[in-house]
């Protein structure tokens, strides 16, 4: 009986409803029939296809017995979208959003509503990748750069990246760039005593496994020997520091001077650069970005010329296309740790490119004049502050300062801290004799009253003071943010439309698939997404006191917990807010172990010749020697020669890093067995959780043979790439480990420090993969894993006639990504990769991963969320351009100029007046009649690379460059 | 001294700020800085190319003395963005969300959130204008087709309209096209006496003025003679009646039987077209649109072929463009009431497009078998809930019932109804007798068993009945939504990606300036827009207990109030949920007030030749006779030809309508004059609003003469106007025509019956209005007025040196809006109006206003919100497009073959592998080379309007209609 049918009455005049499963027949379908795409239909055809009956049968082939789960997940069942944001909504209950005048390093800012909508709530932002493809980016890329020329106003110095995770770790790639840019051979680090206390801490863990030494001091008297310097300006006390003396002191050493800077200060303050900084860091957060608990923002970094090759973290920087058009792309990729391994100086990748962009929307939409009236507008109310508690005889410590103002008020801090939050407002301790007040952007003379009420000040306010309390000295006399971006947009109209028109130059998911091997590109459903922006979980300090965010810490529990069940580890911290600092965070915790075992010696982390250049990076950041393992035909782990490492360094293994399945795709037999043998060498097996799509519900690294994982919730668990950031990648223990997790940056006693400036990380998205669990429960989120690998042995199906399929493992199976081999056909024809990456976006598509991890190749993940018209849409796409090379091997095609080779194409292009190529327009516009409906139209032509590094811009251009 | 530069020190090492100003120097700038494009200096050189000093030297000439306030706006101070949203946010909290379970026509329903997200929370939809200009409106017109479909198909009847106001005014428009279409000589409506009560206080109110006799009726015995009668199916006590036999005894005395009917019941019941009627009606609310108090909802109507040239309102139709591919635009455009004006049929101009879009969405999410699934589960709750009550000695009335269930509790009704809302659930007392409770989309088993326990029935539920309640004759048989559409967009990534390409394919205010005359296309800010999308807002019923709604009953008085300050009047209803229903509403108190003073027999209404034809549709509706009044070549009322039409009407005159500043822009000196004409014959004076953006902070209609007025928060308040609706229309009347202003549906006793569904219209919008005024204040209101005056002057002064401007008011200035004359370009080139439109697509503008009041011009109104930047490049647009006119002329460009004639050019057409044309690509595509950037692509060629009348398609076309 099919749906809608009706039987016959039972009852004159009435009919009966088939009985017995009537409840769940009618229950409406669950989220994952959302969240996964092909039908029950499709899937079926999709088995067809691969020759399976059913998702079981592929299971138990693709997947080892030997790690394949027995028993379901121990998850709470499927919730409805519904239910999911009731209970989020409990929870967002749970905390309380006060008045934030704690500093610190997070202030309160107002998120334009025009930029909360129509980027940080959009789609066609949040769903976008990393901008590897710069064609496809060039509005997100415009975006960046906008930030980056903030920066590197602001900051007076030359060349600024794209964005970092967070102030402490920038403060910590800032002083390892010190490490090897500066003349000096000391390992000592000095570090401003009135820097962030965030900062301090993860500095501390940053430096310990490099042997640095870190040197706490008030900068006032002479400087120990020393290869670098950080000076916090404004201090964390809210004290504005001349600092040109100190530079003078340490460039005399050949010590290299790194400011951690607030950037709305510095609309008022002369520049880090002006003062002798060489490196600037410091966080964008209070350009418009919610506290979210401690993150996500966009810390910041940037250095004068000379150093830029030498920045961690991505770069933007403008090129030219094809035509000679002025075209950005990320500048200088050969620093990066993908590319340099154990060599790499750093091991980030994410990056926060969502919130740097909407911090440079910030001062788009402020422009110079407006950012600098709210600089001076919160200092006018510290100033006025400070009036009051010093007419009220409380101590004001500094003569100067910014926005922030610390009172000492002896024995009686945790009173009056006390007393402001009776009052709704949270003002911070700085110990048992101090209280900080920070102004900012949203304090208004009623909050001065309740602070000065909580000193137990009774005073009316009716006007600001109108007194500076900024240096003479270090008044900022030049200009910044001359550029037209900043002075164009200033009505929300014509905000919106930039917004708009920069989106429409790039594609997100919310036009077509990403099919990015190992980066998991899934949807990003709205659900998991609508919380991120509530007050209540938008706009909580990192150090509010707990009893203010009971919902954020039973949220963090509780998606730690089902982390933990999902991948059999015994405990998770979320506090790493990137996959590079929970390999991180991981190998800190195997090191620890060991020195508590006494085994100072094992510093050995053998890696597989396969691996991702992270690995190697995290290992030595890790204070960790890379020793390679070798990999078979197949990609896999060689046996053999693992034996051998394993034999020649048994004294001193620490680790060994594998991803698992491989980053070819496949799904290692031997992981129990190499698992094994590593711990019989004392040594602790971490498996990378890039690739946990194709384990979730069929396998548990914690139960298979690993001791640590990092997971992705960025790839797996639905948090989305917002361009290339933000990410959470926590980090998964087994017991032993459990002790040497993260601490926390305010709290001693942790064996290891913090990894991260905030807490918590990232917490503000956390509800997004919390959601998403929620609403998939145990059984969804394995439906999701079949799916996943169910599609990527469709993909391999359907395209293997047409190239050849790398690395399969049992039944000729892949995992959930499969690899398609060009070199064969580069070797013929010439036409590589890089052509038909760019010729799938004349095809409307984001290219796979390109020559990772093999040359020559491309890795395809469809993910379980692109329902098979769209599969089958990729395949067409991949099958035809096949055709395109055949018709260069036949010679159909000339061999350079070609539709691929000239790929992609620009409306502008296809519609000169003058077509001088032998394949016709229609060829390069239209090759399939679907591309008539709807076309994507590329902004640019191809990117020449080269020309834009050795010709290196990295802020906004003169509008000049673009005249033809 | 500039910004930032800061002065010399007063204190050793200390700044001071500089005095004074301090506090106003340091508050953010008022929103109407971010609300008025052009800044203060872009201001200044307007001024300067207008030829005056100030801005209040230009209104000074443009608006006429005699009626320009003296006083500011008696409104609160401008309050920031955050200050309003808080202050929302206080009024949300006042409102109570319950679970509701009232019916009568509003039914809670899920929102998916990829849609309330992707679209109704989403400029690029919400910011759209009626498809007037299809070939850049065909996603939203595909859309509509959608929805159009869905209501064909589900009501089994022919033709479908793009949606009417609510299911009040929908079945009032079906008794006036029953009247024109059917056969019958008689004056009687019978109604369903079970149809939903506002439908029959609607049917009232409209019913009267037209002489229209309506009988009640259990449709149970015979009929008495009439010339239709419309059937509740459901009833309103839920009863589904078996209609057949009514719609035969109908059509056997030439009657046309009209079927008010829920759609969510139609997936399951036998469709009203199978059942003989001729014409449904209905809400299209629980289809995914939220409560909202009332509205905005889409209701909607369908006809048997032969009825579609009758129906009212919006009509999508597939047509071809010019290369002969299907595209879509408004069908039979010529019954509509702007061309038919005292001949129209219907007043309708608004329809309700974003909610209509909504709701097709919804279906097109769910699929068929998704909504049957939804109403097989609210059906089975409603049979669950019946059982319980019977098994606890409750009688239930009715036997065969849909979602809606009756209980006869003698004396009780009022005790369950006050029990059920202590346990968070709003029934409904159907009198002191009867309780009904209505099962939706929402209800679970835990809300029956509340509803039980209110009538005194303890009971734990654990599982549905498996009985249907619903008459074996009346089993829905026929397939539905079996278009491909319905099928292809199940996953959330498929529906996020079919709403990103519909929206791609159009022009809305996010991408570029839409320069409507008369219709005011502003800003609408996110933050105004934002709070109707809170449940507290959106989700309360309209008959919810005042208690519930004290947030929403303030907003809305508070929102009258300031209509009222605003425009001068009285008093304000904001009841009307569009301007035709605010002019009816207008010219029905005039007429209540009329006969309160015995004079019935004044009935003339004049009208002026000028006026939008709406104006002569609402008189006739409101049983007045339209007697139209001259105007002079400068588009002014001739007042000869007035005091002629007064002398001879002078015993019957009711009123005259007039439109200020007048239809053709400009403040006409005589309206004092004009208004005390009217007076001193008896008449009173009707001022038509849609031009109040020219009037607001500066002139008062209701203190210099005028009786009443509609106002268009869609235009001047900014609503948004979604791509033709929802609209918003209030009536604003003097003192005394207060009694007069429409009724409550639910209450007995005001003179004047109610002239929409719900009490508030479409309350759920009113947020928008007063998060306007509340962040304009008096002054942000008057400054808005005083630029869009000088935008408007400006774009003249730009453009008449190439197009001579039409109507000029005192000094040549124009008002806030420019006629540009192509008349005699036209008989000189033959270039029309339309090419110079179609042509402007291809710059990437919206046309003006085309052809009215005046054919064979333009109507520019550019509005306060658009910047220098943007009426610079609408400008040199139209230069552009004059400079391809004088080459046309010249002979330079083939008379026929040429850029204007073939305008738009799609991205297809100018890539194509021929070009046979005797211009360039790049003049067909790239005019200008601003456009090479971010250029528009138009989807479809010009359409071939008469085409798609002759070929009538209005609903989805098959697949193969796009095959080449």
């Amino acid at each position: 009986m099919t749906e809608g049918e009706i039987r016959p009455p039972r009852k004159p005049g009435l009919h009966s409803l088939r009985e017995g499963t009537l409840m769940t027949d009618l229950t409406a379908p669950p989220f994952a029939t959302r969240h996964i795409g092909p039908s029950a239909d499709e899937q079926q055809r999709m088995l067809e296809a691969v020759g399976f009956e059913s998702v079981a049968d592929l299971v138990a082939v693709a997947v080892p017995e030997a790690i394949r789960v027995k028993d379901p997940l121990k998850l709470p069942a499927a919730a409805t979208e519904s239910e999911t944001i009731a209970e989020l909504r409990a929870l967002a209950d749970r905390n309380q959003v006060m008045t934030s005048m704690i500093g610190l390093g997070y202030h309160d800012t107002i998120t334009p509503a025009v930029i909360r909508r129509n980027l940080l709530e959009n789609p066609g932002w949040y769903t976008a990748y990393t901008p590897y493809q710069p064609e496809i980016s060039q509005g997100r890329l415009e975006a960046l750069l906008n930030f980056q020329t903030v920066v590197s106003d602001l900051t007076g110095l030359d060349v600024a990246g794209a964005s970092l995770l967070d102030e402490g770790t920038a403060a910590a790639e800032a002083m390892t760039l010190a490490r090897r840019a500066g003349r000096s051979k000391s390992a000592v680090f000095v570090v401003d005593a009135d820097a962030l206390p965030q900062t301090k801490a993860v500095l501390a863990t940053r430096a310990e496994p490099l042997g640095i030494e870190l040197v706490f001091s008030d900068l006032d008297g002479d400087l120990p020997e020393c290869f670098g310097v950080l000076v916090q300006y404004p201090g964390a006390s809210g004290r504005v520091r001349d600092f040109r003396a100190v530079a003078e002191r340490a460039h005399a050493s050949g010590a290299i001077v790194v400011a951690a800077a607030d950037l709305l200060a510095l609309t008022l303050l002369a520049s880090p650069g002006s003062l002798g900084a060489d490196i600037a860091i410091g966080s964008s957060q209070r350009f418009g970005v919610p506290f979210g608990f401690g993150g996500p923002h966009a810390a910041y970094m940037s250095v004068r010329e000379g150093l830029q090759r030498q920045m961690p973290g991505r770069l933007v920087g403008v090129s030219v296309d094809a035509d000679g058009a002025p075209a950005y792309r990320l500048a200088l990729q050969t620093r990066e740790q993908h590319i340099r391994r154990e060599k790499a100086t750093s091991n980030i990748c994410t990056a926060q490119v969502l919130l740097a962009v909407i911090a440079g929307m910030y001062a788009v939409y402020h422009g110079p004049d407006g950012l600098r009236r709210i600089a001076r507008r919160a200092h006018a109310h510290a100033v006025t502050l400070a009036e009051v508690l010093r007419a009220g005889r409380v101590e004001v410590v500094h003569e100067v300062f910014f926005d922030t103002v610390t009172a000492r008020v002896p024995g009686r801090a945790a009173q009056v801290v006390a007393e402001a939050a009776k009052r709704g407002v949270n003002v911070w301790q700085a110990d048992a004799d101090h209280v900080s007040v920070a102004c900012d952007e949203k304090t208004e003379l009623a909050h001065l009253e309740r602070v000065a009420a909580a000193f137990g000040i009774p005073v009316e306010l009716s006007d600001l003071a109108d007194e500076r309390a900024l240096p003479a000295g270090l008044a900022r006399d030049d200009d910044y943010l001359t550029h037209p971006v900043f002075h164009s947009h200033r009505s929300e109209t014509a905000l919106l439309r930039y917004l708009r028109k920069l989106q429409d130059k790039d594609i997100a998911l919310d036009r077509s698939m990403i099919p990015l091997g190992s980066c998991t590109m899934k949807l990003n459903a709205t659900t998991e997404m609508e919380p991120i922006t509530w007050p209540e979980f938008a706009a909580v300090h990192p150090y509010a006191p707990a009893e203010q965010a009971e919902g954020y810490l039973e949220l963090i529990g509780t998606l730690e917990s089902w982390l933990a069940e999902v991948t059999g580890y015994d405990a998770v911290s979320i506090q790493p807010n990137a996959g590079s600092q929970g390999e991180f965070a991981g190998l800190l915790a195997i090191r620890a172990y060991h020195r508590a075992n006494g085994d100072l010696g094992r510093d050995v982390c053998l890696i597989p010749s396969s691996a991702h250049g992270t690995n190697a990076a995290s290992a030595v950041m890790a204070g960790m020697r890379v020793v390679v393992v070798a990999c078979d035909d197949d990609g896999n782990v060689d046996l053999a020669d693992l034996d051998a490492k394993l034999a020649k360094h048994r004294d001193t293994l620490a680790a060994i890093m594998v991803t698992y399945p491989s980053t070819h795709g496949v799904y290692e037999e031997a992981i129990t067995e190499i698992c094994a043998k590593v711990h019989d060498a004392g040594g602790q097996v971490y498996v990378d959780g890039a690739n946990l799509n194709a384990l979730v519900g069929l396998a548990k690294p914690g139960e298979f043979g690993a001791d640590v994982s990092h997971l992705n919730l960025h790839k797996t668990f639905c948090i989305p790439h917002g361009g290339g950031g933000p990410g959470v990648g926590p980090v998964a223990v087994r017991g032993h480990l459990t002790p040497y997790l993260p601490g926390h940056a305010l709290r001693d006693g942790s064996p290891v420090g913090p990894v991260s400036a905030a807490p918590y990380g990232s917490a503000g998205i956390l509800p997004i993969s919390w959601a998403y669990i929620r609403m998939m429960g145990g059984e969804g989120l394995r439906s999701a894993t079949e799916q996943a690998i169910l599609s990527a042995n469709y993909l391999a199906r359907r395209l293997a006639p047409h190239y050849p399929v790398l690395y399969t493992g049992r039944g000729g199976l892949v995992a959930h990504e499969c690899i398609i081999d060009l070199r064969q056909i580069t070797k013929e024809t010439g036409v590589t990769v890089d052509d038909v990456a760019k010729r799938l976006i004349d095809y409307g598509f984001h290219a796979p991963t390109m020559s990772f991890p093999v040359a020559g190749t491309l890795m395809i993940e469809p993910t379980e969320s692109e329902d098979l018209g769209e599969l089958d849409r990729f395949a067409e796409a991949m099958v035809a351009i096949r055709g395109e090379i055949a018709k260069v091997a036949s010679g159909a095609y000339d061999a350079t100029d070609n539709p691929l080779r000239n790929a992609p194409h620009t409306a502008e292009s296809v519609a000169a007046d003058e077509w001088t190529h032998p394949y016709s327009r229609t060829e390069a516009a239209y090759p399939l009649a679907s591309l008539r409906d709807g076309k994507y139209w590329v902004p640019v032509r191809r990117i020449d690379q080269a020309y834009g590094d050795r010709n290196l811009v990295c802020s906004c251009p003169p509008l000049s460059a673009y005249e033809d």
